[in-house]
């Protein structure tokens, strides 16, 4: 059966930009399932599944809603426990979730800074205000007065992704010889900043711009086969 | 057998505090294996075993020679598998490196800024002169200099601690219901920081606080009863 995808979308319905549902994307594909996509400004969120959810990404797998991509891929690998593994036992759903916190406390308040006013400029027309005024409420400014002053430049970026860079001097991913949950949820960030402010801002050369080029052609190239911006 | 684990030692020669040799004091009583401490000078480290390693921890299990605390815990739990594991599957083995990157570039580099003078004030008569023409040569500056310049706070480090803090809301350990390798590894600056700085440097409440005094106690307290800096 094919599982069906709530994913965020921007005013080209094709622009399906949000990190977190790139890491479900990548999950689905990486279990092999088929799946079918259903683009969400942010404001039909409610409205969708009879308000099941605040956030997405939401899958419907069957009579099954599951929101949070840590809490589907953890849904997927009980599902389907024939098909490649998301995580490798507890201990490194355990750690995944610490890596998940660190990508949010650094690459996801890094991206922001970069790509505010880009996703802004993305979103559909039905989401420019809800955007601007819960944005703006959590910054305590203007987003054209945090761009001002405390955009960040990619060479932040890059140093944030030392630890990463460093660990794939060893390995090829994160989750070792091939690439887990773990590594999915790094991917989103960055795949996030190409499809709003395009390639130049992501590392270009090194061990991370290696890693991420993989994951971008990998499952004949989901990855890569989207809108970026120039 | 016992196993000997030659590990940096200050003056006091119960003063036992590198972080890399904690995280194997911690392997070995996890995996309740017995071992001997041969606490070793940093001068000292390229005699021990024929000049067997230029970095300590280092086991010697019968005829095996391991340094380098990961390294080590990989070794024990492939010698030792019916022991409680120290890695839990493929992936959390490559997580971990992750995590000791982390560490290493994050926690280390401000224990570094907040304890420079206290460890040299702790070494071995021996070891001074070294301490300060290698520690000098890789900050460029003199100690006092850099302490002057470039010392953190520990706010600094609760700051640096977070994506740790947010992992343990969900989870008591790093590596999940009980602590893994991935845990002794975040241990390890901690406990230097407090045998030569002082538990003041340290979070004095909250996850992280909760869960380092959970780990000191464990395995009859062998990180809780050590000299401790004022």
């Amino acid at each position: 059966m094919t599982i069906k995808v709530y994913e965020l979308c921007g005013a080209d319905r094709k622009n399906l930009f949000s990190p977190h549902c790139w890491k479900t994307r990548l999950s689905l594909a990486h279990k092999g399932l088929d799946y079918e996509v259903v683009p969400t400004p942010f404001t039909d969120i409610p409205k969708i599944e009879g308000g099941a959810t605040k956030t997405v990404p939401l899958i419907r797998d069957g009579e099954r809603l599951v929101s949070d991509s840590f809490d589907i891929a953890v849904y997927l690998d009980a599902a389907y426990p024939d098909r490649p593994a998301l995580f490798d036992g507890a201990a490194s759903q355990a750690m995944t979730r610490f890596i998940i916190n660190w990508s949010q406390m650094n690459l996801h308040v890094i991206a922001m800074r970069i790509a505010l006013l880009d996703i802004y400029k993305a979103l559909d027309p039905a989401d420019v205000s809800y955007f601007r005024e819960s944005r703006e409420a959590r910054i305590g400014m203007t987003m054209e007065d945090f761009m001002a002053n405390k955009a960040a430049s990619p060479e932040e970026l890059k140093a944030a992704l030392a630890p990463l860079g460093a660990t794939l001097k060893d390995q090829p991913y994160l989750g070792g010889e091939t690439p887990m949950f773990a590594d999915y949820v790094v991917f989103g960030p960055l795949q996030w900043l190409r499809m709003v402010s395009g390639e130049k801002v992501l590392p270009e050369e090194g061990p991370v711009a290696e890693w991420f080029a993989r994951l971008l052609d990998m499952y004949a190239g989901i990855g890569r086969n989207v809108p970026v911006a120039a």
